[in-house]
C-alpha cells in the first residue's frame, strides 16, 4: 500500500502519447506524479510498421520511459499493471498486488485491436500495437520469403508469396506498401529462386476507398501510389472469414501464408474499471474538460476517450490528439486550463511506400514525393527525445541510397519447421 | 532430393566467421556452393555483450546471410539445420527432410554453451551465443532494475540488484564491465529509489586471474579496470552450485537475481554426425590441412576443429582464426592452397567497460584508453558488410556522449508478476 503523498498525487495510467505529454506537463510541477505502464519503453507507433517491415530497429522507435522522464524529479515510474480502479476509495490496483491512491487520476491506456467479435481470427492476422507484434509480423514474413525460396510446390510456392493486409487505413496503408517494397523490390537480389514479380501484395478494405478519414482525391492518390508499387487494392470487400492460410472477402477465396490485421481497434478495458459509459469502441464519453462524467478527479484521453470535436463526431484516435489532452489534463490539474478542451488540428499524413505519402492540411493538400519529405521531417521531428533521430536518420538514408534492409532479422522461434500442409479448398471447408 | 550439379558442389554448414569467409573465397568461382544456416543471419558475435546490456540494438551486430552473400551469383543460402551427414553417399540431411548431395562438405557449425555436466544451470544462468540468448540477458537486467526499484524488503532488494557474471575470459569481462555500466552508472539519474552504489556486480573465475589466455599484466590491468567500474572480482572460485537467485563457490553463497554464464563452450554436435575423433570439447581433430582425417572431401574449420597450432597447442576459439581458415579451405578446393593451414596472429583484445581494453601483440601490450581506441577502431572496421559501422558509430558516440542507453528494450514476455518469492538459504537448501 503506498500512502497518498501531502502534495497532490497525480497516477497516469499508460505513457503512450496521451500520458508522457500529461507527465512532461507536470513535470517539476509541486505535484507527485507516478506513471504505470506495463511496458518499460515508450513507443513511437506511426513508425511501427517500419519495424513490421525490417526498415528500423526497434530500439529506433522506442525509449526506456525512465529515460524520457529522468529530469522530472516528482514523478515516479512504475513497470506494472493496473488491474482495477476504485474510484470510492480513490485507488488503483496494480497487478503485482499493490495498490495506488490518487487525488487525480489519468486514464490513457490506449488502444488494442478489435476483430469485431472473431477473436479467434487474431491467431492468423496479428495486428500491430507493440514491438512483440512488429517483430512477429516481421518474422512471418521474412520466414515465407525463404520458405518460398525452397518450395517447389507451385501452389505452395504462390500462398508464401501473398501477403494480405485486412484494413485501408493509415497503418494499412503504410504496411501494403512497405511489405511490397519489402517483398517485390528490396529482397530480389538475394534469392535466387524468387523473382520480384513472383509476390503478391492484397490490400482488402470493407469500405469503398483507402484512407476514408482523407478527402477523396487524396485517396485516390494513395490508391493509385499503392497499385504503382505492385499492390492489389481490393475495396467493397469486408472479410467473411480467414484462418491458417487463407481469407475470405466475399466470394473471393485468397490463398496466402502471411495476413497482417490493421482493419480496427478498441480502447482498453478502463471504462470497464470505471462503470463508465462508452461508445461501442469501449471508449469512455467525457466532459469538454476530458473528466469522466460525475467522476470529477478521473481524467481520460487519447485513445480510451470519446472526446466530441467541433462538429460534435468523436476525435480521431491519433497521437496529436492524445498529446493535446495529455497537456490540457496537465493544465487543469495545475489550475492552469482556460475553456473547456480544444483540438487544434494540424493535418493529417499517411505515406505509401519510401517516396511518396498524401497530406491533408484542409485547403491545402500535398501527394506524391514532396508530401513523403515532409512526413519525413515531421516524423524525424516528432522523434526528438529518442536517441534515435539521428540513429533512423542514418537507417532511412542509407536504406533509401542503398535498397538495403538492415533490420532484416529473423528472431525468436525460427526453428526450421516441416513446410506446411497444402492449402485447399477442401481443408478450409472441412 | 537436390542432386548434384555439373560444376562441383560445395556444402558449407554454418554462416559464421568461418563459413561466411569460405563463401565468400568461393564467390562466383566454378563451382556451386550452398549455405545452410538455422538462422537468417551472421551475427558479429563480439559485440554481442553490447546487445546484452542494452548499449546496441540486435541490427547493429547481425546482418542477413542472403544480403552478405547477394553479389555471389553461385552461391545459395538456405534456412534450415544439417542433422546428420552421411560420408558414404556423400549427403546431408536436412531437418525439413530434404537432403543434399555434396563434392566437398565443409562443417563451420560453431559452438554452444557447455555447462561442464550441470545442463540444469542453464535455466539460471543463461549463456551468450544468439541474439535471444543477448535480448533474455538484457530482459533480465533489466527486470531486475524495475523490481528493485519497487521491492521494499531489503534482502530481495539487493539480491534483485546483484548480477553474477561466471566466466573470466573475454566474454566474461566485457560483460561484467559493461552490466556495471549499466547497473551503476547509466541507469543512476533514472531510479527514484535505487542509487549506484546499490548494485553490486561480481565476476566470479574459477582460475588464479582474469583473461588467461592474456599475459599476466594484461591480466592484472584487466582486473584493476573492473575493480574500478566497480566489479569485484572473485579468482580461484569454482562455482559449486546454482540455481534459481543463488550461486554458490566455494563456501560463499551469493544471493543474486541475475546470473549471466561466460564460463565455457563446446562444440557443436558435428562430430557426432561423422563418428569422428574429437576431443572434450567436442572439436574435430583435424589434419595440417583442416580435412577430418579420413574423409578427404569434408573439412572442418573454426570452433568446430581442433587444429594444432605452431606450438602444438589447439588453436583457439577466436574469429580471427575462423576467418583464415575459411580462406583456407577455399583455396584448398580451389586448388590454389599453398601447404598446410598456417595461422597468423594479429593479436588479442578484450575490452573492459566503455573507456578501457587491453591488447596483446606479442612483444607489444596496451592498456587502457588507448587501448580502447584501438579496439573500437579494430571492430568499427570488421564490420564492413554490416549496414552498420555508421549505425554503431552513431550509437557508440552518442552513448559515450550522453551516457544513454538506447536500446534498453525490455522485449518478450515482460507480463508483470508477482514479485519472487524471499530467496533464503533454507530455500536453496532445501
Amino acid at each position: 500500500m503506498i500512502t497518498t503523498q501531502e502534495r497532490p498525487h497525480v497516477v497516469i495510467v499508460g505513457a503512450g502519447f496521451g500520458g508522457l505529454a500529461a507527465a512532461k506537463r507536470l513535470a517539476n510541477k509541486p505535484v507527485d506524479v507516478t506513471v504505470v505502464d506495463r511496458r518499460n519503453h515508450h513507443l513511437f507507433q506511426p513508425l511501427l510498421y517500419q519495424v513490421a517491415t525490417a526498415a528500423l530497429s526497434p530500439a529506433d522507435i522506442a525509449a526506456p520511459i525512465r529515460s524520457i522522464l529522468s529530469k522530472a524529479r516528482n514523478v515516479r515510474v512504475l513497470l506494472d499493471e493496473v488491474t482495477d480502479v476504485n474510484s470510492v476509495t480513490s485507488s488503483v490496483r496494480l497487478a503485482s498486488g499493490d495498490r495506488l491512491n490518487y487525488d487525480w487520476l489519468i486514464l490513457a491506456t490506449g488502444s488494442r485491436h478489435s476483430y469485431f467479435g472473431h477473436a479467434e481470427w487474431a491467431a492468423n492476422a496479428p495486428g500491430l500495437k507493440s514491438i512483440e507484434d512488429a517483430t512477429a509480423i516481421r518474422r512471418n514474413v521474412l520466414l515465407a520469403l525463404e520458405r518460398a525460396e525452397t518450395e517447389t510446390h507451385p501452389e505452395r510456392r504462390q500462398a508464401l508469396l501473398t501477403f494480405v493486409v485486412i484494413g485501408g487505413g493509415p497503418t494499412g496503408v503504410e504496411m501494403a506498401g512497405a511489405i511490397a517494397e519489402l517483398a517485390r523490390r528490396s529482397v530480389s537480389s538475394d534469392f535466387r529462386s524468387i523473382t520480384p514479380g513472383c509476390s503478391r501484395v492484397i490490400l482488402v478494405e470493407a469500405g469503398e476507398r483507402v484512407l476514408p478519414t482523407f478527402p477523396k482525391a487524396l485517396s485516390n492518390a494513395a490508391k493509385q501510389s499503392l497499385e504503382d508499387l505492385g499492390v492489389e487494392v481490393m475495396l467493397g470487400s469486408p472479410v467473411r472469414d480467414l484462418g491458417s492460410g487463407y481469407v475470405l472477402c466475399q466470394s473471393r477465396l485468397i490463398l496466402a501464408h502471411t495476413i497482417v490485421w490493421a482493419a480496427g481497434v478498441e480502447a482498453s478495458p478502463a471504462a470497464g474499471w470505471l462503470d463508465a459509459e462508452h461508445d461501442t469502441n469501449g471508449r469512455i464519453f467525457v466532459d469538454a474538460d476530458l473528466r469522466v462524467p460525475r467522476l470529477d478527479q478521473i481524467f481520460a484521453i487519447g485513445d480510451t476517450a470519446n472526446a466530441a470535436g467541433p462538429d460534435n463526431r468523436p476525435l480521431p484516435g491519433v497521437a496529436p490528439v492524445a498529446k493535446q489532452q495529455g497537456v490540457y489534463v496537465g493544465n487543469v490539474i495545475l489550475g492552469k486550463a482556460k475553456g473547456d478542451f480544444a483540438y487544434r488540428d494540424y493535418g493529417n499524413l499517411a505515406t505509401v511506400g519510401r517516396s511518396k505519402a498524401v497530406i491533408d492540411w484542409g485547403q491545402l493538400q500535398m501527394t506524391g514525393f514532396p508530401a513523403w519529405l515532409v512526413w519525413s521531417f515531421a516524423h524525424i521531428w516528432f522523434l526528438i527525445g529518442f536517441r534515435s533521430r539521428i540513429a533512423v536518420m542514418t537507417s532511412w538514408l542509407w536504406s533509401y541510397v542503398a535498397y538495403h534492409r538492415s533490420a532484416r532479422l529473423i528472431t525468436g522461434d525460427v526453428a526450421v519447421q516441416a513446410p506446411p500442409r497444402p492449402i485447399t479448398l477442401e481443408r478450409i471447408c472441412a
